[in-house]
């Protein structure tokens, strides 16, 4: 993999990460941008014990543009785009409307956005298995490098699909997001493993791996919908060792994550005649908390609870946090399990 | 005002809340209604420590009837709905799809519906303010009353508005959760009250009341725009002294509560040419913790961000509960505060 990193017109930092190592990204930026702003402020709610972040520029960011506006796509034709090259394999760039950045007063911290394909029209699950690989390798090589950054608690690597968990853009990427706080989520899992104790992980694993649950048990990895799932769709994958991160994931580790990351959203496009949307949340450890408590995981999720409904979150979820779920998790996992064994095994 | 409890054909409560003493509500549900299933089944989450209910019964619950069709008008020409009566002030009665009931083995709790007029085409802000005035009072008794039951632990009266915050029937109609256990949202505030100090509350509204945020300042609330409000439309609602619940509230509260709570919602109507979908909920102290610390308020929030645009919960506020607020709450607070200013004030 060749690693080629350049700045935009306006500063910001981008990075090709291609495949062949041949190729070479030399296209410089001709936009007359301007400096990118960011007003972004952290807030304490002293209410909940949480911070929160106003980031009022974002109110004008990019909202759905036609596909021949796309600022994802490559530079072509005389349209300049958020990529100065004319193709890519995997790229990351700053995002233009950052709720976090290195420069801010208060919330520093870092927003990347990160195209998996130069394709405007082709989506994750469709990626070849060597570019999904690509882009797992993306994913430590950027939780690595955040994580180094001044000021970073936390990296988290997502994607958002379909227009019902807020698309902005159609082309299919995803972000990172380089927090300087440790997420209320996050802090939640540490109090749970203070209360617990260490092994809390592994003994959901252990007992995850022997319940009716389980969607595909691999050689480091079990994938699996948990007990007490929140969403009619939600499927977890954890590793079987102690890995904090997608950094200090091995080899094979990371290959067992592209093939099934990869085949698990194949099979939730399989379930109803439409895209499936999700949120794809690869939880870590934080930089300086956790390391040998928390493990990496994969937590999948999706509102749709039939073809033309999707779960809401009202007044129980969204202001109480008390969850109703709608769909039985030991369903859920017959329905998801038989989508993925539709699917022919990748030998790649 | 005058209170007939009753009995529908499968068992469940009605209670009518009547301004008029002289209305006799006795009619007789003549449906032919099998018993009411609950498999509602409660489920520790370990990795977050939060219990999730899993009630797949509701999954088939009445979505979005016809007006012609409203389970929630009254029993009319012919057509029997879930109020036997032919006319109604306020009426509570037992969801059909609960996520709690008193009756399951696990989960033991109760789901009310509360319908405010049985005018299907009103909304709660075109009440007349005595028809408000009767509402407080009936959460005020369903809090006393629900508080008093075996297992229940919390009360939570809340009202979603609008088809984008989950409407699934339009008739005007709030809902009553007597939950099993203290929701995550209220275990953390104990939480921060425990790490700060009882006078938390007070502290915050003291904080609030002299800032640039406050909407509206009463004889015993104050209503504001907090610091750190995650919603694009965020209003809060704090008394002056220590009321733990709606049932705790004096009549002079009640009826300021009364007056304040519609004239909130009147302004919220005035921000757009169309109405703005809302969660409306009512934080009290739960039955057996907080008392003397957890004082009522009102949150009130709403994902409209612009005429056309809603706030989703993507990848950092879904799955990490870390919120990127998009309107600065000053900003927020003004435009409302013009909306409210814009209204006579009501007489009555």
């Amino acid at each position: 993999m060749r690693r080629t990193s350049a700045r935009l017109a306006d500063g910001r930092e981008i990075i090709y990460f291609d495949q062949d190592c041949a190729d070479v990204r030399d296209a410089v930026d001709r936009r007359p941008l301007s400096p990118t702003m960011s007003a972004s402020e952290l807030r304490w709610d002293p209410l909940l014990g949480e911070y929160v972040a106003i980031a009022s520029h974002r109110q004008d960011r990019t909202y759905l543009p036609p596909a021949d506006e796309c600022p994802l796509c490559p530079s072509r034709d005389g349209r300049l785009t958020e990529i100065p090259s004319s193709d890519y394999d995997v790229v990351v760039f700053e995002n233009r409307f950052p709720a976090f950045t290195e420069r801010a007063p208060g919330g520093r911290g870092r927003c990347e956005v990160v195209c998996f394909t130069s394709d405007h029209d082709r989506s994750f699950r469709e990626l070849t298995s060597e570019r999904v690989r690509t882009v797992v390798d993306v994913w430590a090589d950027r939780t690595e490098e955040l994580s180094r950054l001044d000021g970073v608690r936390w990296v988290y690597p997502f994607e958002n699909r379909g227009a019902e968990v807020r698309v902005t853009l159609g082309h299919p990427h995803g972000q990172i997001y380089a927090y300087p706080y440790v997420t209320p989520r996050t802090k939640n899992l540490l109090a749970s493993i203070a209360s617990y104790g260490p092994s809390l992980m592994g003994d959901i694993l252990e007992f995850e791996a022997k319940s009716e649950r389980v969607l595909v048990t691999g050689e480091h990895f079990t994938v699996f919908v948990p007990f007490a799932a929140r969403w009619p769709i939600e499927v977890h994958m954890l590793p079987h060792r102690h890995v904090p991160d997608l950094a200090a994931a091995n080899a094979g580790e990371r290959a067992e994550i592209a093939v099934l990351y990869r085949r698990v959203l194949r099979a939730l496009d399989r379930l109803y005649d439409t895209p499936t949307p999700y949120i794809a949340a690869w939880h870590q450890a934080p930089v300086h908390l956790g390391r040998d408590t928390v493990r990496l995981h994969l937590e999948l999720t999706s509102p749709r609870r039939a073809a033309d409904r999707l779960k809401y979150l009202a007044g129980s979820e969204s202001a109480m946090g008390a969850w109703i779920g709608d769909v039985r998790p030991e369903d859920a996992a017959d329905r998801i399990r038989r989508a993925i064994q539709m699917q022919p095994i990748e030998s790649v």
